[in-house]
C-alpha cells in the first residue's frame, strides 16, 4: 500500500470529523435553521457590536459582549476591538436584550432563552434578559469557522431554550485542592457548554477549603493551607455570575467531616486524636449528633457561610454516613434512647431535621444527598440523587424536588455515550406523571479528586461534561451519538480555545514522562489505551490516595475514552457488516500495523523508566492485540478461516490482553475479538 | 517495507534526540562532570530544601528556592512541599549563599558564578550570592528527568560562571503590545537560560506603552490604551529582579516618535497632523532638536522614567533618523546654521549630546543604537551595535563600552545554527586587543514585533533565543552545532512545562485554521515549511503591517525554524556521503512520502478556505518536491542514472519550488537538489 492511501484510508477510520455541514454547536439548541444559500457574516478588524435595549446598561450584558468580542480575536486572530459601539453604526453583532436583571443572586428558572438570527450583514442577538444574552452570546462564538471567505459566521436561525432549569457540576475540591485559575477556566467552559450551577463540594475528610472568621481553625488546622479567602469566594461567585452560573456550596456533615476535627475535635463521635485524612486506609469520622454543641456551632457555621454565598440553596451533603463511632458512643446511645430514636438511621434523620431548621432559618432551601430523604423531612429541600435514578423517582413521588447525579460521575472514566444515555426522564423516573415531572429540576455531573489533581483536572472534565450539558439542555429528542461525538471533537477545539488545556496538559504530561526520547511513539501507544473503570483503581490502590501520593503515571496522563480506539472498534464493525473491502481491511491493517510499531518503539523507554516500567506489560497486551488483529484480517482478506481452535487460544490471549495492567486497559480488544471470531470461520 | 521498519527509520532520520549521556543543560555550564556509577538523587514527596548561610535570609533566595520547589512538581507531578526546612534536617536540596545581597539595583557584572555537586542522597548549591544561588537553580531544575528510580538529579559536579556579564533580550513591545502574562513568562524564560538584561523597547512611530504622569497624553493618546501603569512596571521589574534580570527601558528618540506626536505635536519636526502610525508606508517622524522646548519636555520624561526604573543604565535609541523633515523646516534649518551644524547628521549629534547631559543629569549612563557613536560623546555611553559588528570593534578601539545585536535578530526568521555562530569576539572584533575586549560587554538578541502579536511570540523568541542565551553565557568553545539541537530539543520541553508555549499555542493556531477539518495532514505539511527570511516579508507587504492587521495566517503559525526539514536535508548529507544504505534510502523516501500524502490530504481544506488557499501554491510545490526526491532515491537505489537533462530540468522545477509562496519555504529543497544531482550521474 502506498503512503497516499495509507494515509487517506487512516483517515477515514480514524478522524472523527467529516460532516462539514454539522454545525459545532453543542449543546445543540432547540431549534436550528441554516438559510440556504445565504451568505456568511466574514469577521473582519471592523468588526464590531453594540446593545439595544433596556439591556445596553446592563453590567453583565455589557461585559459578556466585550468579553465575546475578545473571544472572537482568540478565534480568528482577527484584532477587534472590544469597545461597544453605537447601535446607529450598522453593528456586524446587535444584541438587543429587553429587560434588566433582576436584584442578583441569579434564581433558579431564570428564563435563559434566546434566538439568534445571522446574514451576511449581521449578526442579531435577542433575549428577554441579561442571562439569555449570556447564553446566545456562547453559541454564537460556537458558530465561528473558517470558510471562504475567511473566519465567518454561517446564515442561520436559532431559537433556544433549556430544557432543564438546573445544570450543574458537582466539584470535589477538597480532595485535591483546586486552585482559582483552575476555578475561573471550568466555570469558563461550564458557561460556554450552558450549564448554570457550579455545586462546590468545599469540605470532606480531606480539607475544609473556606476561610471562616467565626471559626479560623477551620483553614488554619483542617485545609493544609489549601482554602479559598472569603474574597476569592466572592471573586468566583461574582466570576460565575457573570457567566451566568449559580454557585452552591456544599458543607458535607455529618460524615465527611474528618478534617474538620483537626480544627475542632469536640464535634466528633469518637474520641481522636483527630488529623486530615491523608489516606483512605484512614476511616471517615462522623460528627455528634446527640450533643446541643454540635448545632450551635453549625449554627454559627451555616449562618456565615449562607451569608458568604448568596445563592438560595445550601447543600449540606449527608452522604455514606458511618455509623461505628455512634454505636461506641455511649453518650450518643443514650442520647438515641432519651430521643426513642431506634437506631443510627432514625439518628442520622434527627440530624437532617435539625439541620434543615438551621438551614431554613439562614433563609435558605436545604439540599443534600439522596440520604437525606427521611420521613418528616420539608417539602421544601432538593433531593440530589447519586444511587440512582429510583431515589429521584420516589422523592418526585413524595413531591420533593430532586436533580439526578447517577450515572454523570465523571471521576468513574466512563464514556460520553454512556454518560449521554442517561436521561432524568428514562429508568425509574419514566413513570413519572407530568407533575411529578416537574420536580426533577434537572442535574448535576460530579467530579471527585481523589485520583485527579490541578494538573489533570480538565481532561477529567472535558469534553465529557459538554455531553452531560447537552443531556441538560437540549430537547429529549437529541440523541444521536455519532453526532455527539463528532461535535464532541469541535467543542474539544474551541474549548482549547477559551484556555481549557484538556489535550495540551496531557501533552505535556507524556512529554515529561519520557524524558529526552522521542515523543511520537509514546504519542501513538495511548490512543489504544483507557484508564481502568469504576472503582477499579479505587479497589486496588485506596490506601494510596492522598495529596502526597503523585498522579504522574500513565494512566494519569490519558484521556478517559479514546477517541482513536473507539473508531477502530466502530470501523471493524463496519468492515464485519457493511462491507468486507479490501480498502477498509488495509486501512485497519494499517492502524493496527501503527499501534505495532509504537510498541516495537515505545519499549526501550518503558523499560529504563522506573515510572513507565510498569506499562510494559500493557504494550505486551497491546502488540499481541495487534499481531491476532492482523493475522484475522489476513485470513478474512484471503478467505482462508483459521478454524476454531485457533480462534479459542487468541481469544483466551485477548481476554488476557483485555485485563487491566497498570490501571490501564487495552481498548482495541474488542474490535479484534470481533475479528478473530469473524476470521475463524 | 513493513510498518515497524517504517516508523522506526523515520525515527533514525527524523528524531532530535538520541544521545542519552547528553545532558539536557542549556546554556551548557562552564565545567560539568558526571560523577562515574554514582547515584542519583531521586525526587520523592518528601524532597526538602534548605538555605544556609547569610542568603538563608536573604528574600531573593528564599522566594527561588520555594519557585524552585514549586516547579519540581511541575516537572515531576511529585507533590513536594515549597515549605523550607531546617538545614540540621539533612534537606535533599541543600543552598548556601556566603553575602547578603548589595541593595538593589542588580548591577553589570555582580557575581553570577555557582557551585552544584548532586549525589544520591543531596544537590548540594554552593554560591558567594543570592544572584549565583538564582542561576544554580535553573541549571538544577534544567537536570530532572526520569530515570530508573522515578524522576531523577544525575550524580554531577558542575562549576559554572557566565563569559560576558550582559547578556539580554531587546522586547519590542510598541509594534504589538504584549500583555502582562507575557512579558512574565518571557522573563521566566529569560532566567531559565541564564538572561540577566531585559531591553524593554517601550515607545515607537506605533504606540507609547508607559504611564507618565507628568505627560498623561502619552498613554491617552499615544498607546490606543495598550500601555503599562507605573503599578505594572514596578511589578514587571521586580519579578525581574526576583529572577535576577535587570530591566534596561528604552524610549526610542529622536526618530521612530510618531505615536508620540499624537499627544505632543508641538515636539514634532513637521507639520502634523499626527497620529499613531497604523501601517508601515506612513512614515516615520521625528522629533524637533532645534527647540529649547524639546529638551525641556524630555528632561521631564527621562527624569520621571530614570526614576522608575532603577537600572543604572537608561536607553535612548537614535537610530534610523529620517532627516526629511529637518531638511524641509526652516527654522530647524536655520538653528543649523546658527550652530554651524553643517548637515542633518551633525544635528543628530548635536541632540545626541544633548540627550547624554539630559540622561546624566538623571543619574544613568546613556546606552542607544550604534548612530549616537559620534564625535565628542562622553565615554560614559554604551553602543548597541546592530548594523554589524563593525561599529562594536570601532566603539571598543574608541574606549567605547559596546554589546553585540547584529546577527541576532529573532524577528528575521533566521535558524538557531546562524544565530549561534555570531559571537561577540568573531568577525571584525577578532582582532581587538585584550583591553580593547574588555569594552564589550555581551549583547541582546532582538525582537521586533512588526509582525508578531502576543500569541505567537513565544515561538519567535523560543527556542532560538536559548542559543543566543548559550552564546553569551557559555566558553566560547561550546560550538557543536548536533549538541546545541539535541539540547535545544530539551529547552523546548522544560520551557514549555515552565508556561512558555512555544509549540503548544501553534498547535491551536494551526487548529484553528482547519476548522472541522482533521488537524493531522496540516500538522505533517508545516513540518516541511519556514516562513521567508529576513525582510522578505517587509519588502513585500510593509504597507499592510499595523495593528488592525490579522496574523493569522498559516506562516504566522508555523515555527521559524523546521526541525524535520532540517534533519532531513542532514540525512541527505549523510546517505549520500557517508553510505547509501538501503535502510538509508527508505528512510529518506518514506519521509517524502508522508510529506506528500499530508500534501494530498490537506488541499481540500486549503482550497475551501479564505486564509489557507494562499498556501495551495506551496503545497503543490512540495509535492513536486517529493515526488523529484522520491524518483531520484529509486535511481540511486536502483543504480540507474537519470542524466543530465532529466536533472537540469528537475532543478530549475526545484528552483521554482524554493521560491516563496505565501510568505513561505517549503525548507526540504536544498535536500531533494542533492539527491536530483545525485541521481543524474
Amino acid at each position: 500500500m502506498n503512503y497516499l492511501n495509507r494515509i487517506l484510508l487512516f483517515a477515514v477510520i480514524a478522524s472523527p470529523v467529516y460532516c462539514q455541514a454539522e454545525l459545532p454547536l453543542m449543546p445543540m439548541p432547540a431549534k436550528v435553521s441554516r438559510t440556504a444559500g445565504g451568505s456568511p457574516l466574514t469577521i473582519q478588524p471592523d468588526f464590531s457590536a453594540s446593545i439595544e435595549g433596556a439591556g445596553a446598561s446592563d453590567a453583565r450584558v455589557r461585559a459578556g459582549v466585550r468579553r465575546a468580542l475578545a473571544r472572537l480575536t482568540a478565534q480568528t486572530g482577527v484584532p477587534v476591538s472590544t469597545k461597544l459601539a453605537p447601535a446607529t453604526t450598522q453593528p456586524k453583532l446587535l444584541v438587543k436584550v429587553e429587560r434588566l436583571d433582576h436584584p442578583a443572586p441569579q434564581k433558579l428558572g431564570d428564563p435563559e432563552d434566546y434566538r439568534l438570527s445571522i446574514t451576511g450583514t449581521q449578526a442579531r442577538l435577542d433575549a428577554a434578559t441579561p442571562l439569555g444574552a449570556v447564553r446566545g452570546l456562547e453559541t454564537l462564538l460556537q458558530l465561528v469557522q473558517p470558510g471562504k471567505t475567511g473566519f465567518e459566521l454561517p446564515a442561520v436561525e436559532i431559537e433556544d431554550s433549556p430544557r432543564f432549569p438546573w445544570r450543574g457540576l458537582s466539584f470535589d475540591v477538597s480532595r485535591h485542592f483546586m486552585p482559582m485559575p483552575v476555578m475561573k477556566r471550568t466555570l469558563d467552559g461550564m458557561a460556554a457548554v450552558k450549564l448554570n450551577v457550579l455545586h462546590w463540594h468545599l469540605s470532606d475528610d480531606e480539607g475544609f477549603r473556606v476561610e471562616s472568621k467565626r471559626f479560623p481553625k477551620l483553614q488554619q488546622l483542617a485545609s493544609d493551607g489549601m482554602y479559598y479567602t472569603q474574597a476569592e469566594v466572592g471573586e468566583i461567585i461574582a466570576y460565575a455570575r457573570e457567566r451566568g452560573i449559580r454557585v452552591v456550596p456544599e458543607f458535607d456533615i455529618p460524615g465527611h467531616t474528618t478534617a474538620w476535627f483537626a480544627a475542632y475535635p469536640q464535634f466528633a463521635s469518637g474520641k481522636g486524636p483527630y488529623h486530615i485524612r491523608h489516606s483512605q486506609t484512614e476511616t471517615g469520622d462522623t460528627m455528634n449528633p446527640a450533643q446541643e454543641a454540635t448545632y450551635v456551632f453549625l449554627n454559627g457555621l451555616i449562618g456565615e457561610m449562607a451569608a458568604l454565598f448568596p445563592d438560595a440553596y445550601f447543600h449540606v451533603g449527608g452522604d455514606e454516613v458511618n455509623p461505628k463511632d455512634w454505636k461506641a458512643n455511649a453518650s450518643i446511645q443514650a442520647f438515641m434512647k432519651q430521643h426513642k430514636l431506634e437506631n443510627e438511621d432514625a439518628l442520622q434523620a434527627y440530624f437532617t431535621r435539625r439541620i434543615q431548621t438551621i438551614v431554613a432559618r439562614h433563609g435558605k432551601r436545604m439540599a443534600g444527598w439522596d440520604e437525606i430523604l427521611r420521613p418528616d423531612i420539608p417539602k421544601s429541600i432538593v433531593i440530589q440523587s447519586w444511587r440512582g435514578q429510583k431515589s429521584l423517582a420516589d422523592a418526585a413521588k413524595q413531591g420533593y424536588d430532586g436533580i439526578l447525579s447517577a450515572g454523570w460521575y465523571l471521576d468513574l472514566m466512563q464514556t460520553a455515550a454512556q454518560h449521554y444515555a442517561v436521561d432524568p426522564f428514562k429508568g425509574e423516573t419514566a413513570g413519572l406523571s407530568t407533575e411529578e415531572r416537574k420536580h426533577i429540576f434537572g442535574g448535576e455531573a460530579t467530579m471527585w479528586e481523589e485520583i485527579a489533581s490541578a494538573e489533570n483536572i480538565d481532561a477529567k472534565l472535558w469534553p465529557r461534561l459538554a455531553a452531560i450539558a447537552e443531556r441538560l439542555w437540549s430537547p429529549e429528542s437529541v440523541t444521536d451519538v455519532p453526532s455527539m461525538y463528532r461535535r464532541l471533537e469541535m467543542a474539544n477545539r474551541w474549548l482549547e480555545t477559551l484556555g481549557l488545556r484538556q489535550r495540551s496538559e496531557l501533552v505535556l504530561m507524556r512529554q515529561r514522562l519520557v524524558g529526552d526520547a522521542p515523543t511520537e511513539p509514546l504519542e501513538t501507544f495511548v490512543t489504544a489505551l483507557e484508564p481502568v473503570k469504576d472503582y477499579a483503581r479505587h479497589e486496588e490502590n485506596d490506601h494510596l490516595f492522598g495529596p502526597l501520593l503523585p498522579l504522574n503515571r500513565l494512566v494519569d496522563s490519558i484521556a478517559p475514552e479514546s477517541d482513536a480506539a473507539r473508531e477502530f472498534n466502530a470501523a471493524v464493525d463496519r468492515y464485519l457488516t457493511i462491507g468486507r473491502t479490501r480498502e477498509a481491511a488495509a486501512a485497519l491493517e494499517s492502524e493496527l500495523g501503527r499501534w505495532s510499531a509504537s510498541v516495537a518503539q515505545v519499549l526501550p523507554t518503558l523499560g529504563s523508566n522506573g515510572i513507565l516500567a510498569e506499562t510494559v506489560p500493557a504494550a505486551h497486551s497491546l502488540e499481541q492485540t495487534c499481531q491476532s488483529g492482523l493475522a484475522a484480517l489476513v485470513s478474512l482478506r484471503l478467505g482462508q478461516p483459521l478454524g476454531a481452535d485457533w480462534a479459542k487460544s487468541k481469544l483466551a490471549e485477548l481476554d488476557e490482553a483485555a485485563k487491566p495492567k497498570a490501571d490501564l486497559l487495552v481498548q482495541i480488544v474488542p474490535g479484534v475479538k470481533k475479528l478473530v471470531e469473524a476470521a475463524s470461520r
